[in-house]
């Protein structure tokens, strides 16, 4: 009898040799993305663009049921190999500071809110790819120690209302499926069929690894081991429309397999394709939701702290059946 | 002819004069919103739990157009005398801190979010009246300085869908309102009738005083000077079954009218009906586009930040045509 | 031949059974130190009223050379096991926003000091004992979410000069000295005795476990296996009038062995005998020039940053030669 | 009879019409102060290279009573026109973490530490100009947004001990000395001769303008109305060897009299001569206790918290009588 990790551990050797990639053809799909150029204005909503009253209408459509639930992790104050800036949260007024009644209790919370801890959401200027921003803005210009004037998550500070498409690898992987899968566009058309949906027009791509499920490889292991889209289903999923793609991890394939690029996926959908990024999602019960309807597709909707000139936003989508 | 100013201030010496509440009276009131009893574990939902998958539903059947708009005020990284615990944004990384590709910026944000300035919202461990949380949870057997284990903004995690029903008192009420009326009863309902509306159970009533306004009176002085429901009107309020109440103000009527009270709209909604507080709500934009349609009603969405035993959390809350 | 780490093991085992404490045995210690009665006003400065103006040229007196040294260890901005709250540190400000000159550079620093990572004051007010401060305030009286309004570092302000006298445990204890060891009243006695050195009024004791020196029983485990004291240790220096109490460790012997007391040193030093502590000092340096000269003294000088209230301050003494 | 604000105004704006300069002959002066060239390694030291154990000792010899007297403004929680940042200070924990003894309370403190509220140092590489620090280093090249490699305050870590020479504008100048003064080299000298004091190598000069005195024109203006060093005095200290600048304003002259140069004083003693700057020192007591000896110097000591990279420190200078 084999031994399950040391099947797993061969699997992810295959993939991993199978997925590899110079920085030249890296460079080469990325530029197949740019569709914007020299002649159009820079589009600050970038994907989201294709988000209409239609389809936020459509997207409203699917909820039938009257129930939301969470798609955030708690905010984390411990520090830990996953969590190495914890959410600061202190109390600011315990009841003591004013005249009787009545008693306030009031509290302090301060976010590093990228990394592999908090929930969030990732604007377009959060990464720049040789130095430019998504419409070929150059980050130097318009970023500064205050924040940047181009690429906030300004265009969600109304709301973002899309469907969510669940990719649940767990499940829907026959024979379980390891952390550190890559997710080519054959396997990722394979699973939309095998659940019947199309990806459409301003869809939110939802990537479900099991990072956060029980067991030995879980999130702590999440910066060098994580399941995820390869460049090529990136591609795949961004012209089929996909203007959001969220994941349990940090919707990077570890260990990475582009040479030269730490975070390929980023600098494809923040830089190229527009598509805005939603980190450490936690997908448990929204897993288990659909999986109980046997339907991966809800109403999601999300909208960001107003923070002015921030590269992104901590973040507590929700899910709507 | 006389001034408006002194026509104004006239009018608000009127009604401060009019709307005076001993702190017996007050208690008294205060008991009458105070449903549960000894026999009853406290529910942490307060009247959340009037909010059922049905009214979501049809909360969400108001949407008809797929607009979505924010009430919240952009973060404020600067002091002034409405905002003297500016909101911290530093950047952290400036695409300085990695191997070239792709260029990460990445950005911290702390907020001290109760106050004047950050739209939020009050969880019911924000406010004890007498020693005692809603449900009569002794505040001091829950709340430590990491929190509290009793009446955090958890049962919110999941999102809130809840209809807002605007009262726009510069709109609505007749020859202006200045900044400091107090919204009674009559004039409550009054003014839903004249937009035909009826408070429903879960409903959210949204107040819009006009401090965030252009002239002079608007948010610097909003601690000293507001418009907003006397005790009496949030007590109506409240037994026709709204759920949350929100303003472009801290939710009380200033200056005060209670005695020995400094907060009494949180005091009565917190501790005593459970219902939870938008405070600092930006609701320009909303006002206009209920103001062009005339319609007073629309789908409202908000979840906020999972902050472990919390007294609430900044929010950006949206509201759906 | 033996195990180096075996006979270490059995030391600190011996070591750990020898000196074992009850809870009523420690409050006798506690109250032999408590020489602040009914009759007599708490004195905020604690054992630093010893320090008078003739210790301070006496101290200063015994500088020779115009050699300083820090004994802090630097701010960690990253997190560990012995790190678990970093220190923030952002840049605020990078040259880019103000008109051309000069272009200026600021930083914003965060420290939640106490803890095992910096180099800190630990006032009065740090610590209670049965609900007491020194001299008998009842914590609850007086502190509260804004700071303490008696017992902080207030008394401090002004700077303190006094001598430091080094007990090198690594260097002086023949044959090596485990962490963990239990310095008692005798050994730190013989140690004293055989550098030729008294413990006087208004002194400094200043202890090196090595815990920052290289090696694998380092500063990560300091919080479960550190050399200190032994509370008749403290009982012995506080008799003969030492004000301060420093180490490069937390000031507290590892693993505990006072039943019901976790901080054994911290409640006699500062609820008790009103002395003072200086926590995870760095000493690497500070101990190499005292055995350079075979002089384990030198002046000691600080001033703590001016935190209202606070329960003491980040820190960077100075010895002087 | 003349109105004393009136005269105060004339008096200032005839100073100020009496020291403006061109950013040419600004240019001019700080070419002159920078005296390492090409052929030499940039000293990170800057100035403090001309404190040598000779003028420790020499500054310490000044010692002869024993008092030791803060510089520091305590730190001030609480926004203001001249503390728009104002420090963060949260109890971290109240005695209620931890099983019952002893109880501990613990705080954070966070700090923008440079602008007008806090007393600070201002290392080398909090400035720049023309793109250069002291010793020609280019900004670019060696900061980031996790600090500098060069020019942070390391070189003051092992404390720096230097002669504080107290030039008391209010106290010296006869008929008072009006907020906005221009301290002119003939200025200082005479003021220096008048006290018998001679500016020596290593020392430092501390400037009080009164900004902290009670009274009208005070510390809320400071950034508008400031007594000052004019860019010939500031040269003339240089060239005389001090190594040390500190005032209770920002040391800056207000308003400014070089054209384009915002901060002229902060770029020739930061850029030029490497002489380093305390900022917002708090100097009421040091003065009472200089004047009442009718003596305007004394040992000074003050270290810096070790911020690594960092633009300077929040500090709490001491001066030794």
């Amino acid at each position: 009898m084999t031994d399950p990790s040391e099947e797993s551990s061969a699997f992810v050797a295959e993939l991993n040799s199978a997925h590899r990639m110079s920085y030249d053809e890296f460079v080469a799909l990325h530029q197949r993305l740019c569709t914007w150029g020299p002649d159009r204005e820079p589009d600050e909503r970038g994907a989201l663009a294709a988000i209409s009253a239609e389809t936020v209408l459509r997207t409203l459509a699917l909820v039938d049921e009257g129930l939301s639930v969470s798609m955030a992790r708690d905010l984390d104050t411990v520090a830990s190999e996953s969590n190495p800036q914890p959410t600061l949260h202190y109390m600011v007024e315990l009841g003591d500071q004013q005249v009787p009644e009545p008693q306030a209790y009031r509290d302090f919370v301060g976010l590093e809110y990228h990394g592999r801890a908090v929930t969030h959401l990732d604007a377009l200027c959060h990464m720049a790819f040789e130095g430019k921003y998504f419409g070929g803005v150059a980050a130097e210009e318009v970023m500064t120690t205050t924040g940047s004037t181009w690429g906030s998550a300004r265009p969600t500070f109304d709301g973002v209302i899309a469907r969510a498409v669940l990719v649940d690898l767990p499940r829907m992987v026959g024979g379980g499926c390891p952390m550190g899968t890559a997710v080519t566009p054959e396997l990722l058309e394979d699973l939309m069929a095998k659940v019947g949906l199309e990806l459409r027009l301003g869809d939110a791509l939802v990537l479900r690894s099991g990072a956060d499920a029980d067991g030995p490889m879980g999130r702590a292991t999440v910066s060098q081991l994580a399941s995820g889209l390869t460049p090529e289903a990136f591609v795949w999923a961004a012209e089929r429309g996909v203007a959001i793609l969220g994941s349990d991890t940090g919707n990077e394939l570890r260990p990475p397999r582009v040479e030269g690029v730490k975070a390929p996926i980023h600098a494809l959908s923040l830089t190229a394709a527009g598509v805005l990024l939603l980190d450490n999602l936690h997908l448990e019960r929204f897993a288990e939701e659909c999986a109980a309807r046997g339907r991966y597709e809800a109403a999601m909707v999300f909208a960001p702290l107003p923070i002015v000139g921030g590269t992104g936003s901590p973040l507590n989508p929700i899910a709507i059946f």
